[in-house]
């Protein structure tokens, strides 16, 4: 019997794909046991439990599971890095079934420094799945930590964390932007406006329009409520600004979203305020990466391409 | 008997200030009562308890007292706004010992929107004192929400609020730049580095950068006790990038501080790196402004200039 167990194992949840020996994808399991949020008998007794009843296949894992904090800490590899090179710089941790658990390894831009871990197996995937990106293109991987990357000739070049989504988490919860304590609405409109103020702050920025969600607030010009949709447009207009500011996306190259629906929506509408038309998202990019870059490292053993 | 009781008013703190009727200051208090830790008994409590003894003169009050959470709501007066403005533009609240209190209006920026309560006093006070900085100045209010005010020709004529002191909290103790839990060092070196990484973020500017306070320590060059003067020097940098790059600070006009020593010396560090050479601040700016403000709106009998 062969196939692959693989595993995104991110720090508030872990992801479980079960393959077949031809890239098949026949399982999906989550359990809300990130690399924070164990379960009793910690990595052992999350990985038992989410692959109970599966075969013995090899196992591949990404993200935070390999990082300081996580189960065996793996050194990140430098760009540029495909899929090739990524394959190769696998390492494992041994698990107390006495079977290996490979683990992937993050990238390192040392430009920044920047680092990311989980996202380098999703732009692998993306890039199996839309070949044609991979000549020249900048991938959106929205998220708590967003991260921008560019792909060029099929490897990582370059890419940059906004801390996009934590900084809206932080500011609703503890500062005087949520200090309303109204219900969030849905409000498409306040949201674009966010989207706006971003954009039109030019080269000084957004950071110097937070404020504007207090005081448009204040002015009666901003519905309490509507303040969590401005301030969700304002940051995620920034990173679309900022980009376009330094390059990291330009015109005349493609934009590729990938990540989950309702938060890719978002950063679509902001791109359309930019004048910028993103296709939809690349679902299930992980599973496709963990596929590809286990089958780089020669864990599976058919190695037939894959149809997943 | 004639003189003055002036009071500052903020959020988090009470001061107040008696003046003698030529404007010398013949004392001054300072309560922890803001609007927001007010003692049993409210507003009328905490202004007996910070006069006690004192003689009945006629009292003015700056700062949250008049918002919209405080003892009485003031309406923001529209930029632009002078001394004579101002001190035409007082309300009063009637207080329990039968006297009044009267109230100094924030001041609002219809461009932004952007409002202010309490350094339009400050403002004022610092004009008084620094007369040659009328005709064209730009005057930075640093603090939990900083202040960078345009005056010309004596008057304030726009201003932007920068949420660094609040963001600067909010990330350390609520984000995963905080998640070290290492005390902080005193390290000129990474705000340095911090102002510098603003700087240089160009017009992509420093939000852009907020993730590398953690990717640098990932990376073992910064130590995690070094992390919030690199992010402090982050956010101030930021400041001084932005009023540059949208025209709020020029460098052929004069720029000038005002607020608490230790703070302000972080601004002239920053500043220097910019190639700016920013003075010492302006103290007490609040209680000149205070007098200053009274006299305008006759409130003290006598009429000679003050000397305070």
């Amino acid at each position: 019997m062969s196939g692959l167990i693989a595993l995104d194992w991110g720090t508030s949840s872990l992801r479980a794909f079960r393959f077949d020996a031809t890239g098949r994808l026949e399982e999906t399991r989550a359990r809300p046991w990130g690399i924070r949020h164990l379960p009793e008998g910690g990595y052992d007794a999350a990985l038992a439990g989410i692959t109970a009843g599966w075969p013995a296949l090899p196992r591949v894992a990404c993200g935070m599971v390999g990082s300081r904090n996580g189960w065996r800490e793996m050194p990140y590899l430098d760009l540029p890095a495909n899929a090739a090179q990524l394959g190769n710089a696998l390492g494992s941790v041994r698990a107390a079934d006495g079977m290996d658990v490979h683990l992937i390894p993050g990238l390192r831009d040392a430009h920044g420094p920047d680092v990311m871990r989980g996202e380098e197996t999703q732009l692998i995937g993306a890039l199996v799945l839309r070949p044609e990106l991979s000549t020249a293109s900048t991938f959106i991987l929205p998220g708590t930590h967003s991260k921008w990357a560019v792909v060029r000739d099929g490897a990582v070049t370059g890419f940059r964390t906004l801390m996009t989504g934590e900084l809206f988490a932080v500011l609703r919860q503890h500062s005087i932007l949520g200090a309303s304590g109204a219900e969030a609405a849905n409000d498409a409109e306040a949201f674009a406006r966010g989207v706006g103020a971003a954009r039109d702050s030019g080269a000084a920025g957004a950071l110097s329009r937070l404020f504007s969600a207090r005081a448009l607030m204040l002015d009666g010009a901003l519905a309490p409520a509507s303040v969590p949709d401005y301030l969700s447009g304002l940051l995620i207009g920034e990173e679309f600004r900022a980009a376009l500011a330094d390059g990291l996306a330009r015109r005349d190259a493609p934009l590729q979203l990938i990540g989950e629906a309702a938060l890719c929506e978002r950063y679509r509408h902001a791109a359309a305020l930019f004048d910028i038309e993103l296709p939809s998202p690349i679902p299930d990019a992980a599973a496709h990466g963990l596929w590809q870059l286990a089958a780089q490292a020669d864990l599976i053993h058919s190695r037939e391409p894959s149809a997943c």
